[in-house]
């Protein structure tokens, strides 16, 4: 059962409200949503301790059993989330841009990448340590020396880190150098993982796995937020359907989808969608005209020597022309 | 073997090349693409015989053997098609909006959707008057009924028809009656209707059927085009994933890689692509930044009572709203 | 409404209970269904109404409002159906093997066709005369030819051709020289030619559309069944997915799917199902295994030089090989 | 690069051929893949190099590059691999049951399972004591106690156990309970805990993504044979399609197509294919005759009180009915 509280409310209210429900049930916990106080009590209280709750001083909402993303759905929350990066807003009309290789191949790719970000006026800097394989004969990523140069770069040119965790083993070292802890679409029902993320406080960018559905995908969301994380970004980087022209079919309408459903932000991903640097630009303005609240994008100094997703990675013109339009967009899209 | 020729060949130079190809073949035969005369030869030519062919006056390309969507595809034709539906401008830059119900069910709710659409400025009006439904006992469409009212209201209103033909032996009433031929996705491949479609001089607007993938799609408009008939409208109106979230996935994706692969002018239908009238706006706009040539649009003026589709059918406030905001983006998309 | 009637009524029974149903709405009409007569009334009865028919002698039972696939059920009829080709049986307990290539090329590939089926003990010859092609530049078939052909073929080695119609206007040609119709995947929600076949007395072959889910496939049925045709075979032959490495997928579970909500008799098609001749005797095997009352396979005479479907063709020693497997596995399945 | 070595080579050999390679590139390293040794060189070496690689004695075979499954592939290794679990055979001719509740609930119900399997002469016990679930809210599993559980009844009754590792961080715990390593369709592109998997000496049961490609699954497996563990045994457990009528889309043609492709042993699972108890033992059949090695199947005293997947368990008066059936199913197919 989940217990809700009003917006704004004091610490001694909301400590009464904690020894109240305590005794009902001791092995109750909480955590705090951007401001917003949550409690989780067992599902077998009796009708009678429920309407009690429900009567206490300060009590918004009671869920009863929960939604399985209960605390990630717009039932709840009505108003989008928005929160910081440091300094940066992701959410709530903030649009923000991600943008970088595939993977972090050397210090001089990654400086020319993140000179030309901080140019475009483009925050968030991202690139892969740890690369996810098909095969176990391709190249795996530099690992903590790819963090270490990625972070170093944002530091040079003022932007904020994204970086895909793949186990937990190396999540420590991700977080000592990111900003921003990206999961990426074979991860997303890892659970053990997810819960891990729950207790960090870094903002988490969770990709939807290729054949998750929107519900099980807010799932996910849930579990990282149910363990203490609020700040979760959502990622639609394309599904895995029949036709195989293009690497994955993005599914735009899973915007408009989210943002029915969840309070979440949401996030587009036209490289992976697609696969191909051809319809990049065009996928990305559809997500933007879709609704989303930003984009991850591919970037590479020379993307026909990139190590990985050369074909879908944009070059600087390519990059430069996309935020512009990206900007141009933004300006006109609140009067549609 | 597929004979392309220049542009803006005369007509004696065109007959002087018919005659050539004769003595080569007199199984040949030929058609005219807006302009543009094609030879169809055998494809059991020798080396010699095409290069004899390669070089006669007025020859542009020979394609041997042809792609299976040849005269669809852009390797042939660059520069994108545009025709005329009597004096209204489709593909090539004149984005048009198709709405209406899915049914025709009576003269007074045409009439009203028709007074609607020319308030807003929409051209064209659409409406079944034969409905594939799944089951037999479902509504079925009120017949040539139908089709006389939706004729009789666009011509109050000074409206184009756009309607479905679902089988060859209803396709002399409906032509009757419509300006446009609508081909429904259950019939994407109903390649008897499709060559039939090739001798018509209306133009054929061609839903891709909900499991085809692009190649097969552009297969299915050259099944019209070779037989006759240049003006073909692809629309995209969702594929069937594994989402069952939304009636289908609408595939935006499609829109970019339509115009990369062909010439043809493409649509896109937010109505069967989400099922849901919450999500028609935000996916319009979508296919609308990522290219589309026009969109095609359910409108009920009481969608609650509709007798079909009436939960992806916008009300006229909605149309109304969407018109708008579609018109404010058609003027910021050229500088993107 | 339909109203079903106890299994083996009179006539005199029968008609009593017709006029009686006239009497409360002249519009009703009725079928039999292999010796079962049931009866369509409006849905618009009283409740009243709708009781003075359940008390009437000789009514069985009453659907209000059908389901979609109410003819098609086992929820109206428990046993499963089975019925005469000529003298061969389908259905119920009589295992069929159709075999054939998958165009009717030449009279003497089709003799040595037919000539090895006989020799091996299969009762059906299958071969298409009209042939449904994504390119409009393929091999179409060799139309009423291959029709004449495959007939005489038949005649001559004492088989019952089956063949595909993919258009009503070929239809009379087709029911001229064929035993059974069968309908192809890309037809399956082809509505009219549908309804037409419910009007014909021979047996009708119906292929799941690749993307039709199963109870779509049971409401084309029905079109069949309730426009006066009670021989329905229905035929799994593969449904596309992600997977790319076969042609198709074989739902095999759609098998014991089908004899669970349906009476029908459920074929398998492993040719279609996989594309690769290599997996169609697992796949038959696994088919019959999972419950199915035949199997369609393609078979060619020597399938490298097939104008079409060459790779998923058996040659004549994987046929015999086939034959004799499906023969050991049909003896020890009762017991299993 | 990979170097293959031919069978029964002595160990004076294999270290005189180390000697050599180690020459060439001292980065080279080795596993020995039940009985014969593969190398693993940069594929940087020259066409000198690599001839004279080719020219050493007991060298059998060069990979450059490698197939991403070189090493689970039938390129290299022709005959099927079979191996021993303790004293019982998986793959090459063992057909094996695995069976057991989805979740570990109690000793009582595991005692009662437990008994059962051993009456029916059933190898393997099953049981997950880690439970990957959508909703954070729903029964995790009963974690280490759950292991000793099921370790302890195994024992009592002489079987084997099985049962899911979800994470790195409990491997060494589950390692110290089961028999078998299960990976789960959600973590089979973990691929660190893959690695990591390829590190242990005991067998890996890899079941399929719900998503992925069979080459996909076979660069999993690659991922474990590669890092040293040759025990890996696939089960093919359904994919996600279209089709919502069931839970999963059982590949029934995964497992000729992976007896093809591969030379590792392939199960399958008809409980995650089906996700109803009804179709588990037609589908269990169809697996065994399209020629899989063995059957995992969900088996629980009360499905009906069972806390997951209840649905889709047998009761033990099913389970004994399939067991049976399969048994006499098993002597009949090296007959067809």
């Amino acid at each position: 059962m989940i217990v809700t509280t009003q917006q704004g409310m004091g610490q001694v209210a909301l400590k009464e409200l904690a020894t109240v429900l305590s005794e009902l049930d001791e092995r109750f916990n909480s955590l705090n949503f951007l401001g917003e106080q949550v409690f989780f009590l067992p599902d077998n209280l009796d009708a009678q301790q429920v309407n009690e709750v429900k009567g206490l001083l300060g009590v918004a909402g009671i869920y009863s059993p929960p939604l399985h993303y209960q605390l990630a759905s717009s039932v709840w929350r009505k108003e989008r989330t928005g929160f910081l990066v440091d300094d940066i807003g992701v959410g709530a009309g903030h649009f923000q841009v991600m943008a970088g290789p595939c993977a972090v191949e050397s210090e001089s790719q990654m400086d020319a990448v993140g000179r030309k970000l901080r140019d475009c006026g483009v925050k968030f800097i991202r690139g892969g340590a740890y690369k996810p394989r098909t095969s176990p004969y391709s190249f795996q990523g530099l690992e903590t020396e790819g963090l270490k140069i990625i972070r170093e770069v944002a530091d040079r040119y003022g932007l904020k880190v994204i970086t895909e965790v793949v186990d937990r083993s190396v999540l420590d070292d991700v977080l000592y150098y990111t900003d921003v802890v990206q999961i990426g679409a074979r991860n997303m029902q890892n659970f053990f993982l997810l819960k891990e993320l729950g207790r960090i406080d870094k903002p988490v960018f969770l990709k939807r796995g290729m054949a998750a559905r929107i519900t099980e995908w807010l799932g996910a969301a849930e579990y990282i937020i149910s363990h203490g994380n609020p700040r979760v970004i959502l990622c639609e980087r394309g599904i895995r359907t029949f036709d195989t022209e293009l690497r994955n079919t993005l599914d735009v309408a899973a915007i408009p989808l989210i943002k029915s459903l969840s309070h979440l932000p949401i996030f587009a991903d036209p490289s992976h969608g697609t696969g191909d640097r051809k319809f990049i630009k065009p996928m990305a303005l559809a997500s933007m005209a879709a609704g989303c609240d930003g984009i991850m994008v591919e970037v590479h100094p020379v993307p026909a020597q990139a190590l990985s997703d050369g074909q879908q990675s944009l070059d600087f013109a390519e990059l430069e022309s996309l935020v512009k339009s990206l900007n141009s967009l933004k300006k006109v899209l609140p009067t549609l």
